[in-house]
C-alpha cells in the first residue's frame, strides 16, 4: 500500500523521497543532538543528592521504609515527567531474624555451657547511632535450628574444595558444622555443597584475605571491612525461579502457593554469617590436618581443617542458634514509562533494585541514584519536546536481596508482552565496586553499542580530562594485562536474570570496578554490611561523583540509543564472533578426553558447522541492512524485529537439565557459582567432572545430547537472521 | 518519522490522506475481487484428477512411492507458480510389519496347535489386484512378542470401560490379552489403558456397530467396511512429542536420539487390528459375565467379557504373533512458499499430510487434492499480477500416520521463526468424512472469519443452487438438533497439533462431515483400510466433486483472507465469549463437589474475574481498531501483532502436568481421548475422577494450582490486548 502511494504520486516521487530522506537524516541528527543533551544533563551533584537521600534510612525489602521509599520514587519520577508510574505489588516469601530470639553461634563445653557467643550485631557506624531497624547480620532463608557438632573448615566451600576435602583429605562432613570463608562464589552454592555433603549447619565468615585491601584502613577511616562487620545475604538456590512458593508464576493474590517444605531452593540446614573477629574464636583452636596453602586466609590462626577442636578444647563443640523466620510479605516494584512516539510497542527497559540490607550505600543505591538521575534527564528532554521512538520502561525492583524476587515476579507477570515486545534490558545494580575502570557484562550483540556509547562519555578520572571513557577503559584494561575492551559474559546474581536467561531478552550491565589483577578481594570489602553508607562512597569510592556520573551516562546512553535509533544498534556479527570463541573453548574442554570422545562417538563438528552457518547468516544480514530502504517503515520494522528476536532464539522452553527457568542455551550461571556466566552451559555441565562419572556411557550420551541441543539452537538462531521469505 | 513527513508536507496533507485512503480502499476492493477469482478458479474436475492421480499407488511414509509423490508435488507446485518449493527431510522412527514373518492372532488348543489364525491381509479391491506394496493391517509401533493368554473384552477400551470392568465387574486384566472394539476414542489411548491395567496384549477389531451404516452395502457396492477389512493405525502416546527418539528437537543428522527403550510413547505390549469376520471367531466362544447393553456391538455373538473361552473351549488360549519392527527412516515434507508483498515476515500456513496407509482415497488424499487445487489457483492469481500481503506457506507433510511426525519435526526445526512470525495454521487432512454438511474445528478467534468465508462459498448440495454454504450448513445443523453455526474445539490427531497446542499459533480445520445425530459410526467405515480408494469418493462420497470443491474454497478462502487482509481477520471478542463458556462449564464440573470446594478452599472466582478482564480488554481492543489510522503502516502492524500474538499468550512453556509438549492452557487433547479437545485441560484433568483420589487434600491442591495457572494465563492474554504503552 505504501508503495502504491508512491506510484500514485507519480512524478512527485523524487521530491517525496528527497523530503523523506531529509527528514530521516534530520531525525538521526536530532537524535544524536538529543543524546548529547541527555548525557550532559546528568549531574554529579544530583547523583550525590539522590544517594544521600536514598541512604538516610535502612530500606530492607518488605519493610515500611522501603515502601515509603518506593512512594517517594514514584512521586519524583512523575514530577520529572514520566508519562506514567505505577506501584506493582507481589506477595513473596521473605525471611527475617526473629526479633526476640537473636541468631548467634556458641562454643559450648562438655557441660553445655556457652563459653563463647558470636556478636548479635555489628558496631553501628558514627552518625547512625539513632537509627532503628538495622537488621543484624543473617543469612536469609536459613533453616531454623540448633545443630551442635564439630567444625570442619572447607575453605571457600566450592565444589573443588569439598572434592579435595573428601578425595584427598578423606574428611567426611556428615553431621558436622561446616565453616567456610565468604568469597569466590555465590554463598548459596556454598550452602548447597555443604548440605549435599551432609553438613548439619554452615558458618560463613569474612576473612581479611578476601575483604580487606592492603594498605587500606577499616571503615570509617578507609573502605575495608572492620572486624565486627559481617556480610548479610540470602542462601537460596533458586536457579531463576523467583518467589520460592510460586515458581513460574507471579506471586499475586490468586496465585497457588506451594507449602514451605516444597518451596524452591530453600536450604534445609541453618546458616549464619560472622565477621573476622568472631571467626578467630571459632578457628583458633581447631585441630586436624594442616591446610593446603591456598586454603589459608589472612587471620593469625592455623586454618586447620578439623573436625573439631584440638587438645584441651577437644570436648568443646559448636552450636548454632538460628531462629530466622520465612514469611510471605508484600513487596513493591515501581514501574515508570515513557511512551514511544513511533513504536510504543517496543520496550527498552532500565531496571535496578531499591531494597538494601541496611543503608545500601553501594548496593544498590549507587545504582538507584544513577537511575534516578537518568530518569530526571529523560524528563528534561521530554519537556523540551523530545520523545523516543520506542517506549522506555524504568523499574525500581524490590526484594532483589531475597532472590531477585521483584524483578522475577514482574518478568513472570509480563512474560508474554515482554517476549513479544522487549528490545533490551539494561540492569542497574551497584554502579561502583572499585575505583579503577569500567566493567561491562553483556550479551554479544550489545558489544558494538557499548564501545560506541563509551566513546561519547568522558573519563571520570582526574588527569584524564579530554579523554573518553572508552580510551580510559581501554588503557586501563591493557595495563591490567587483560585483552583490551574486554567485555564479560553475564552470570547471575542481579535482576537481569529473568529477562536474559529465562526470557531471552538482550541484556547488559555496566559499573565502575576495581583492578582485578591487583585487588584480589571478593566484591568490595564492606559488601552487605552496615558500613555500606553514603559516606563510604562520598569519602572513598567517588568523592567527585564523576565515576557514578560516567556510569549513569553509559547506562543512560545505552538506553537512549536502543530506544531512539531508527535501526536497532544490535550486532549479530558480534554474536557470531562470541559463539565461535565459545565453541572453541568448549571443544577444547572436550579434547581433554580424547579417548572417550572416540569410544563414545562424541564430536563437536556439528556445533562448529552450526556456528559457521550462523556467522554467514549474521554477516549477510548486516550486508543487507546497508541497502535497506530506510524510508519504508515496514522494511525497518522487519529488520528490527529480526534483531530484537535474535536473543529470543537462543532460549529453549525445555530449560537446562534440572533448571527449568534457566532457558538460555548459550549463557547460564554456572551450577558451581551463580555469579559466573558459563557459555554453552549444558555441554559444560555434562563435561564437568566426567572422569568421575558413575556410568561413563550415560555421561557421554548426555554430552552428545547437549552438543545436539546447542547445534540445533545455533541453527535456529541463524534462521531468524535469514530473509524471512 | 512517518508523522514528521506528514508535517513537512504541510498543506498537502489533506490531499495526501485522500489519495492514501483511496488507494487503501481500492486495495481492499482489489483484494475482494481477487478472492472471488481465487475461489472461482478452483474446479471440481481438477480436484477429481488430483485425487485420481495421487491415489494410483500406495504411498506409505518412508517408502519410495511416497518420496516419488513428494517430488511430483514439488514439480507441480513450481509449475503452478509458487516462488519456491523445497523438500525437507527428517530421519524419524517409523514402524513396519516384518515382510517375512507376518503378524496374526491365533487361537491355540491345549497342545499348542493353532486352531484358528486371523487373516494376513485384506481382500484387495477390484482393479488393484496388481498393486504391490500394500501394507497389511497392523498397528504401527506395536511391541514385538507372542503373548498367550485368555481374552478379556473391554468394550471400547476407554477409561470408563476399564473402570467399570475393575470396579463393577471385578475383573482384573493383568496378564490377559484384551480385546477392544475400535471407535469412540483414539486407539493409542486404548492401548495405554490396557497396558496401565496390566494387559499383555491388545486386539482391536472393527465392529459393524461402529463401522457400518444402516442400509449401506460393504465396499465396493457401498461405502461400508467389508468383514475382511481392518483399520491400520499407530498406537503411540506421544502427547505432541513428534519423533519418539528426538522429543523437542528436529530429527536431523546431528540430533541426539534416545534409545528405543527410552523413546516417547512407545507401547510395551503387542497390539494388532482385525476385521469383524476374524473378530467373530475370537469372540464367539467367550465366557464370563454377560455384558451391559452398551458394551454390545452388532455381531451375532454374546460379547461376554471373559476372561477366556467357555465350556469345551476353556482350554483354548489366544496367542498374538507380532513381529513389527521400529526403524529410523527418512521422510520428506514438501514446503512451498509465496512471498508476501508487504509483510513477507508474516506466515499464513496451509498444511496437510501426503502419506497414506494404502491408497489414502479419503485420508489424506481428499485433503491433499484440495490443497493441490488451492496451490494451482494461487499460482493463477500470481500470474495475473496478484501477490498476497503476507507470505503463504503450503506444506505437504510426511508420516502423519506415524504420529504427526513430518509436521511436528518441521514445527520443531522452525519453532523460533514460527513463534515470531506465524499468523495462522490451517490444516488440510481428509476433506470429507460424510455427505451431510460442513464441519469446522478452530480457535475461537477464527469463528467470525469462518462464517464470513462460508458466505462466499456456494452450497455443493443438489437442490441448493443459489444457497451459500453458510446457509446450507446453518440449516443442516439446525435440523440436526445442534445449535446453529456450531464450531467445535480443536482436539488432536492431525498435523495442526504442534502449531496450535505447542506453539500457540491460531489454527483451524474444515471438512465435509456426516450427520452426527443419525450416523453413529466412528470416523467413516473404510477408514485406514485398503478400501479407501479413489472410487469410494468418486462413486459414493462426492460423485460431482462439489463437496470437495466447497471444502477447497473454505480452506483456501481462510488462507486468502488471512494472507491478504490489511487488518488480520481475527476476533478477540469471540475468544472472550468462548472463555466465558468454558469457565462456566469447568466451574460446573467443580460444583459437583460442593463440600470439597469448601473444605479445601477451592474457588473459581479468580478465573471468572480473569475472563471478565479479558472480555473487557478484547472489546476495548476492537473498539480502538475502528478508529485505527489505516494509512499508517506501523499502526496497522502493531494492531496486527497484537492479534497475531493473542493465541501465543495462551501457551505456558512449562506445559501441562506430565505433558511438556502440550502447552496451550485453554485447549489440549483429553488425556482420555486424543481426538477430543478439552477446554481448561489442566483443571479438567485435576478434577477428573477426584472422588477416587488417594490423597484428596493433594488432589484438591492440584485443582487450586490449575485454576491459578488458568487465571494467570487469561490475565496475561488480556494484557497483550491492552494499548502497548
Amino acid at each position: 500500500m505504501y508503495f502504491e502511494f508512491l506510484h500514485v504520486l507519480g512524478s512527485c516521487v523524487d521530491l517525496f523521497l528527497l523530503i523523506f530522506e531529509f527528514t530521516d537524516t534530520s531525525n538521526d541528527e536530532d537524535s544524536s543532538r538529543s543524546m548529547r543533551d541527555f548525557l550532559d544533563e546528568m549531574r554529579a551533584e544530583n547523583i550525590r543528592e539522590h544517594l544521600r537521600y536514598f541512604t538516610r534510612l535502612p530500606h530492607l525489602a518488605g519493610t515500611k521504609q522501603n515502601l515509603r521509599l518506593a512512594e517517594e520514587i514514584k512521586e519524583e519520577w512523575l514530577e520529572y515527567g514520566l508519562d506514567s508510574v505505577e506501584m506493582v505489588p507481589y506477595d513473596v516469601l521473605l525471611s527475617y531474624p526473629n526479633t526476640t530470639q537473636p541468631n548467634y553461634i556458641s562454643i559450648v563445653d562438655h557441660l553445655g555451657n556457652q563459653v563463647f557467643n558470636t556478636s548479635l550485631a555489628e558496631p553501628v557506624p558514627e552518625g547512625y547511632e539513632n537509627i532503628s531497624d538495622i537488621v543484624p547480620p543473617y543469612n536469609a532463608f536459613s533453616a531454623q535450628g540448633q545443630p551442635v557438632g564439630d567444625l570442619v573448615y572447607v575453605n571457600y566451600g566450592r565444589t573443588e574444595d569439598f572434592s579435595q576435602l573428601e578425595r584427598e583429605m578423606k574428611i567426611n562432613v556428615t553431621g558436622k558444622i561446616v565453616i567456610v570463608r565468604y568469597g569466590k562464589i555465590f554463598r548459596g552454592n556454598k550452602v548447597k555443597n555443604a548440605a549435599f555433603h551432609g553438613a548439619s549447619g554452615v558458618v560463613m565468615f569474612s576473612d581479611p584475605a578476601d575483604y580487606c585491601a592492603t594498605g587500606v584502613q577499616p571503615y570509617p577511616d578507609g573502605w575495608n571491612l572492620p572486624g565486627g562487620g559481617a556480610q548479610r545475604g540470602n542462601v537460596l538456590n533458586l536457579n531463576g525461579a523467583g518467589d520460592p512458593l510460586t515458581p513460574g508464576y507471579p506471586a499475586k493474590e490468586y496465585t497457588f502457593r506451594y507449602r514451605l517444605e516444597e518451596g524452591v531452593g530453600l536450604p534445609k540446614i541453618p546458616v549464619h554469617p560472622i565477621g573476622y573477629h568472631d571467626a578467630i574464636h571459632l578457628l583458633k583452636n581447631m585441630g586436624g590436618p594442616i591446610p593446603p596453602n591456598n586454603w589459608k586466609g589472612a587471620l593469625n590462626v592455623s586454618y586447620r581443617i578439623g573436625p573439631g577442636f584440638t587438645d584441651t578444647f577437644q570436648t568443646q563443640k559448636v552450636r548454632m542458634n538460628i531462629q530466622t523466620n520465612n514469611q510471605v510479605t508484600r513487596i513493591h516494584n515501581v514501574i515508570g514509562r515513557v511512551r514511544g512516539a513511533v513504536e510504543p510497542d517496543r520496550y527498552v527497559i532500565l531496571g535496578g533494585h531499591r531494597d538494601a540490607w541496611v543503608f545500601g550505600g553501594i548496593d544498590p543505591v549507587s545504582g538507584a541514584a544513577v537511575v534516578h538521575e537518568i530518569v530526571r534527564s529523560t524528563g528534561r528532554l521530554l519537556r523540551r519536546g523530545w520523545r523516543p521512538r520506542r517506549t522506555i520502561v524504568f523499574a525500581s525492583w524490590d526484594a532483589e536481596e531475597f532472590g531477585l524476587l521483584g524483578s522475577t515476579e514482574w518478568a513472570e507477570e509480563n512474560a508474554k508482552v515482554l517476549q513479544d515486545r522487549a528490545v533490551v534490558y539494561i540492569n542497574a545494580d551497584s554502579a561502583i565496586e572499585g575505583m579503577y575502570t569500567l566493567r561491562v557484562d553483556c550479551t554479544p550483540s550489545l558489544h558494538t553499542l557499548v564501545y560506541k556509547v563509551t566513546k561519547q562519555v568522558s573519563s571520570p578520572e582526574v588527569g584524564e580530562e579530554g579523554m573518553s571513557l572508552y580510551e580510559s577503559w581501554k588503557s586501563n584494561q591493557a595495563s591490567g594485562g587483560f585483552s583490551p575492551f574486554r567485555i564479560s559474559k553475564l552470570g547471575s546474581g542481579s535482576d537481569f536474570e529473568a529477562y536474559f536467561i529465562r526470557l531471552g531478552i538482550a541484556a547488559g550491565r555496566a559499573r565502575y570496578t576495581k583492578d582485578k589483577k591487583t585487588e584480589r578481594y571478593s566484591s568490595y570489602p564492606v559488601y552487605h554490611s552496615v558500613y555500606e553508607t553514603f559516606e563510604v562512597v562520598d569519602r572513598f569510592y567517588d568523592p567527585s561523583f564523576q565515576r557514578l556520573r560516567a556510569v549513569a551516562q553509559v547506562r543512560g546512553g545505552l538506553i537512549f540509543q536502543l530506544a531512539d535509533s531508527q535501526l536497532l544498534p544490535l550486532d549479530a556479527s558480534q554474536y557470531a564472533d562470541s559463539l565461535t570463541k565459545y565453541a572453541h573453548s568448549i571443544a577444547q574442554l572436550g579434547q581433554k578426553h580424547q579417548d572417550a570422545l572416540i569410544t563414545y562417538g562424541v564430536s563437536f563438528d556439528s556445533l562448529f558447522s552450526a556456528v559457521e552457518n550462523f556467522t554467514t547468516a549474521a554477516s549477510s544480514f548486516h550486508e543487507r541492512l546497508k541497502t535497506l530502504d530506510r524510508t519504508d517503515p515496514l522494511q525497518v520494522r522487519m529488520a528490527n524485529d529480526q534483531l530484537m528476536y535474535l536473543e529470543r532464539a537462543f532460549v529453549d522452553p525445555l530449560g537446562l537439565p534440572g533448571r527449568p527457568f534457566y532457558r538460555h542455551v548459550i549463557f547460564a550461571p554456572s551450577i558451581h557459582n551463580k555469579y559466573a556466566g558459563e557459555s554453552f552451559p549444558g555441554i559444560y555441565d555434562a563435561l564437568f567432572d566426567i572422569e568421575h562419572a558413575a556410568n561413563p556411557r550415560r555421561a557421554w550420551e548426555e554430552v552428545r545430547r547437549q552438543i545436539s541441543i546447542a547445534t540445533f539452537t545455533v541453527h535456529a538462531a541463524a534462521m531468524t537472521l535469514t530473509p524471512p521469505a
